[in-house]
Formats: structure tokens, C-alpha cells, sequence
């Protein structure tokens, strides 16, 4: 089973860190690789690691899975420096948000007899760092694997049978265009609005006693990391931007209505907006 | 004290029904009038109110507060209808979340020897109706009292007293045009990006399986209720469109970033949103 696997996790941040602490309590044994040592001697207080390190060397010649919860653009450079002491077999894998601008690149660093599988969990936080990770954001959360010509099923079935024991919800299953195209729109698109929303504020400072569950539902994640989502932006810039632009119609089609009064066409788009959003929680329930 | 006080609430949809709940928790004497039978026998059932009628001819002469929970464009309407039956002393109020459009017509209308007490109560639930009432949606919850010249500083105290009983948070009176300017940011461009967004989906029946909890905070409001939210925004029709506009500026400016791959733009515009949203943070814990 599972469970007498070694997993190591490079990168002890927010996401990183809520897997191995989820992991550790389902009895795996787990290692941490972190570049700083402070989150090695957190994670390993707290029971989230049995031991770490800042660099991978002692871990992955025992680890049967990799989970290297780093940026995006450092997932390339990091195998290709450390791949050489993964032991055969070994399954790999990521928690990038985009996957496009690096997945061909993936086969020339994975060592041989190893699989890589792309994968993103649709878990984190607004915070940074170790002392954020939590267990609970992965509960019921959908999970992504990500599947090119190279993936075996045998891949997708262990990483499920894992991610299933620590507490994910939906998995699926899908190809790197639509997961990079549908990102764009539930996850960047949502981010670039939050933050223009609190940016557009005319620094009035009395706002904050204006505002109710909306405003600060809706600003929640323009507490934002700023190099791991610039990264992510550029990263997938095409799709972000036709996103942008469809929800920038969507926009201009109500502003349009307000200027001109129009009651049942504002009445319309309310209308299919509450249709979907019922939908959206109807799906979740019944987890389809 | 004001608990000897008798209050009666028109309209027992979620906003009116809250208040009749938190204040009959309170042990404050509570009438509902309200135009289906039903939601009247719901809340006499659950101890909302004490007893209840379609019409107030009953129930005005005998309060000394009324809350008119009604729409904001049926408020004067309802007062020229019913104000005669209002006793002398008495405290009106409303909770619209608008109101340079009917302020003026407010003076007219109001009885003699009694005030009309502007308020809006931040608090709210995307469903309607008695049954999603709940006291919990005002705990804390931010309280605005919108004054006029004919507003008294009595009037304020009287309504501070009640709404700080029953659970609200911060207190802040204000004036109609700074309400109105501020309320179109805080409260309706938050509706109008929520709606826009989910519309701007391509049908994909698939975005459910790729979503996290960014897409699901944004769209929560989505669900909305189109009658009430098409008056709110046809009626503050120069202010909407002028914070839409504002917010059109900042994601353009975003989206420019992403098209010319300026990533220290990009970055520059998550550590203002980061900073801004932390202070808001900030001011909440502290109640400033």
C-alpha cells in the first residue's frame, strides 16, 4: 500500500507545506527539502516531516514519490540539477498553476525509469510560507492531473489513491490546452480582477466602513503573491488575455444597460448569472 | 430603555427578518407586517415576531420604531399609503441601500411630529425570503446612517442604541452624495464584476471540475436577487458608471502589463493590492 511509501516534498511553502502535514497525519513517512531552515525546524516540530534538508540528496534516493511544490519556472532547472539521485521508479510530480511553458521540457530532466505527472491542486492561500500550511485547504478541494502523450495510467492511479487519502475531493483528469485555457479563466481571471477592483479604490480612507461581505469576499485574493502570480500571468499570457477580454465585454454589456436604463436587460443578465451560479453549487454538491 | 420599546418591521424578507429575529432575541416587542402570509406565519413560528398582518393599520399606531424593509423605490409609496397611522414620537427607518433618489421625496411623506432615519445596513444574503433569515448576517456587520438637515442627533442615538444591541459592528453616519459615491464601489461594483464574470464563461459545462476557492468567493453574489439589484442600480445610474469606469482603467492597465510581459508592472500592482487589502485588514480587527 500507499502508506509504507517515502514521499518527499521539495518546498515547505503554503501548498507544500499542507501536504506534508496532511500526509504525515495519514502515516506516511515524509521528508522536506526547503531552502530555508526555519520551515525544516517548524515542519518538523509540528510532526509534518520526519526529517528535511536544504538540499535533496539524502531524501530522493529513498523517495517513491517527488513532490516538488516549487514555482513554476524552477521545476525544470530543479530536476535537472537533482534528478540524478531519484531512485528508479519514482513517481514526480508538481503543484504548478500553468503547465504549457514547461511541459516539453519535462522529458529531457525526468531520469530514467521515472515518471513525471503534472499535476495542480486547487487548494492554497492568500498567505506565503510555511506557517500558513493547513491541512483543511486541501479538504474537498479538485484536483488536476494533467495528462501528455507520456502519461501512464499507473501514474494517475497512484497520485489519486494518495491525493484521495489526504483529503481532495474531485480529481480530473485533462490535457495541458484546456487545463492552461480554463485556468486562465477560474483562477488568473478571478486574481486580476481582485486586484484591479482594490487598485481602482480613489483612496478614500473611509472605505472600510462602507463594505460588507461582497467587497471583501471579492478582495480576498488581491492579497496576492507577487512573484508567483506574475510568474503564473506571463506564464499562460495568451489565454489570460482572451479571458480578460471576454469578461471585459461581459462588463461593458451591463455598463451599457445602466447608461441606458435598460431594467430587462440588466434583469437578463442577473437572471443567468444566479442560473449558473446555482448550477455551479448544484455540481458541487453532487460532486459532477 | 428601549426594550420596552415596540417595533415594527415591514417586509420580513431576509434583511427585515433578521432584524425581527435578533430583536425579538433581544427581548424588544416585534410586529411583521408583510404581504404574503406566509413568511408572517414562518416568523411567528420561530418567535420573530409576536404577531403580524398583510396591512399596519393595526400595529403603526401602536410602535415606537418602524423599519420599513422594503424596496427602495416602494418606501415613499408605503409612507403616503400608511403614514396616518403612525403615532406621534415615532422613529422611521429603512434599509435601502441607496438613497439620493428618494431622499427628497422623504419629507413629504413622513408625519407629522415623527422622523425618518436613514440607514443602511451592510449586511445581506445572496437568497430571499423569511426563511434565509438570520441574526448571524448583522453580528458585526458595518451600520450607516445616512443624514440629512432635517436628521437629529436624538434620532441617531435612538437607532445607535437598537442596532448596537442587536449585534451590528461599526456605526458611521455620513451624507447622502458620499453614501451613494462610495456604496456604487463597496457594494454594486462588486455585483457587476461578480455578474460579469460568470457570464463571461463560455458554457464550458467543465469549469466546475477547475475551480477553487478564488472563483467561488467571486461569483458567490453572482446569485442575485434581479428586481431589488436592477432598482439599486438604475438608481445610482452616475455613480455606478463612474466606478465601473474607474475599474475598467486599472484591469486595462493589468492586462497591458500582461500583453507587453512587463513583469515589474504586474508586480507593482500586487504589492499596492496586497498592501491595500492587508490595511483593510487592519482597520476591521481595530474598527476603524
Amino acid at each position: 500500500m500507499n502508506k509504507d511509501k517515502i514521499i518527499t516534498i521539495v518546498g515547505l511553502g503554503v501548498v507544500g507545506g499542507s501536504y506534508a502535514i496532511a500526509l504525515s497525519k495519514k502515516g506516511y513517512t515524509v521528508y522536506g527539502v526547503n531552502r530555508s531552515q526555519q520551515s525544516i525546524d517548524d515542519a518538523i516540530a509540528v510532526g509534518a516531516i520526519k526529517d528535511g534538508a536544504n538540499t535533496p540528496e539524502r531524501f530522493f534516493p529513498l523517495s517513491d514519490v517527488i513532490v516538488i511544490a516549487l514555482y513554476p519556472d524552477q521545476i525544470v532547472d530543479y530536476l535537472k540539477k537533482y534528478g540524478k539521485y531519484v531512485k528508479k521508479g519514482c513517481l514526480i510530480s508538481d503543484v504548478a498553476g500553468i503547465k504549457s511553458h514547461f511541459v516539453d521540457m519535462i522529458g529531457e530532466v525526468t531520469p530514467e525509469g521515472c515518471e513525471f505527472l503534472f499535476c495542480h491542486p486547487m487548494a492554497g492561500r492568500e498567505k506565503r510560507g510555511f506557517k500558513y500550511a493547513d491541512d483543511k485547504v486541501l479538504k474537498g478541494a479538485n484536483f488536476l492531473i494533467v495528462s501528455t502523450n507520456d502519461t501512464t495510467q499507473d501514474a494517475i492511479d497512484r497520485m489519486s489513491e494518495i491525493v484521495t487519502d489526504i483529503g481532495f475531493g474531485r480529481i480530473r483528469v485533462t490535457d495541458v490546452d484546456t487545463h492552461d485555457k480554463v485556468i486562465a479563466y477560474t483562477s488568473q481571471l478571478p486574481h486580476a480582477i481582485a486586484v484591479s477592483l482594490i487598485n481602482s479604490d480613489d483612496e478614500d480612507s473611509e472605505t472600510a466602513s462602507y463594505i460588507g461581505d461582497s467587497y471583501r469576499d471579492l478582495t480576498r485574493i488581491a492579497n496576492i503573491n507577487e512573484d508567483l502570480w506574475s510568474e503564473l500571468f506571463l506564464g499562460n499570457r495568451q489565454n489570460l488575455l482572451t479571458t480578460i477580454t471576454r469578461f471585459e465585454s461581459q462588463l461593458a454589456l451591463l455598463k451599457a444597460f445602466v447608461e441606458s436604463g435598460d431594467r430587462e436587460g440588466l434583469k437578463d443578465m442577473f437572471i443567468k448569472s444566479t442560473k449558473r451560479r446555482l448550477a455551479l453549487e448544484d455540481k458541487k454538491k453532487n460532486n459532477i
